[in-house]
């Protein structure tokens, strides 16, 4: 079966594919740059599981493909759960700047520079949704609770990887292999979740 | 009476003093820049109020002045009320450096870039603390609600006054006759009810 996930992110599409390679072998997945290329909408939800949504229903509408989307981000304690929903343009560069994710993870770090160790607890939050093209839809959450770090470290990953440690963890997951990394993350937690329905 | 604003932000002792002017004539009002100059600790405190109460203990303590602290900022509903306590670091810049509360402002609206505009409700938040050299405290609050807009307008005010359109209002607070802008201003509430215990 062939599932489109609504992303040209080509990091999130080896991750996932890993994923879903285990728990539903039988499904190949495809990004957007696979497909014919459309206008995409703006990421206009306020939650993640209202963007992952909206990808997907956009996806399979313009498609005919049974469609993921997916929204994930880091929920900053002190930062009253943000970035969020607007963890990958934090720092307001437009999609495609060099960098970016740098740039996001700087502005981060110096945001809580002033904020004491005990207060910098937080999660990674990913919402998969997926839409059939007769209109059926679902939505997982997963979540990967931990703390951050005022440095980065490791070049695995990707976006705030570096300055991210799970619970129960020393290693920041952009240092943790991509199979542990994938074992406990959320967006492993939501897209096993959505892989067991397919 | 002399009583210290721990501040060195000229703008908002001119703000505070045409407050105090009207509600306790008899206070003199001084900013750090009068007093001799001591080591500031950094503002770790993850509410307003914390903030406040931090800088005037600190100011009380090491001047034996009656002492105000006050923290203030800008509370984005999209944003989940940030940059709320960090508004005046919002974008990671240090004190100083020039244009800051620019940068900051254009940061937010980069970030609230995609979010519609039924969305774009916020506050501005002030808390106000005094401390007196024998350890009475007190912490006032204030808000003044309203919306964001998408492009800056007007001259007057401060931080992010030029995208802040008050409840009530079509004119940005950078736009209203500074005695307007106190009349209803989250910092002018949070400050006529400490002056009004003087």
């Amino acid at each position: 079966m062939k599932l489109l996930l609504a992303t040209r992110n080509q990091k999130k599409l080896v991750e996932l594919r890993r994923v879903l390679a285990e728990a539903a072998p039988h499904v190949s997945l495809v990004g957007l740059d696979d497909v014919p290329p459309y206008p995409e909408s703006p990421e206009t939800g306020l939650t993640f599981e209202d963007n992952a949504l909206l990808k997907a229903r956009e996806a399979a509408s313009i498609t005919g493909l049974p469609s993921v989307g997916d929204d994930s981000g880091l929920a900053v304690d002190a930062l009253n759960g943000m970035p969020g929903v607007f963890s990958a343009r934090w720092s307001g560069l437009p999609s495609g700047t060099p960098d970016r994710d740098g740039a996001n993870l700087r502005l981060v770090l110096a945001q809580i520079a002033d904020v004491p160790d005990e207060h910098l607890g937080g999660a990674f939050v990913c919402a998969a949704a997926i839409v059939w093209p007769d209109g059926r839809e679902a939505v997982h959450r997963g979540e990967m609770r931990g703390r951050l770090i005022r440095a980065p470290r490791g070049d695995g990953g990707f976006g705030y990887d570096p300055i991210f440690v799970a619970e129960g963890y020393d290693l920041t997951t952009a240092e943790l292999p991509p199979a542990e990394k994938d074992a406990i993350s959320h967006r492993g937690k939501a897209f096993r979740a959505l892989a067991a329905t397919l």
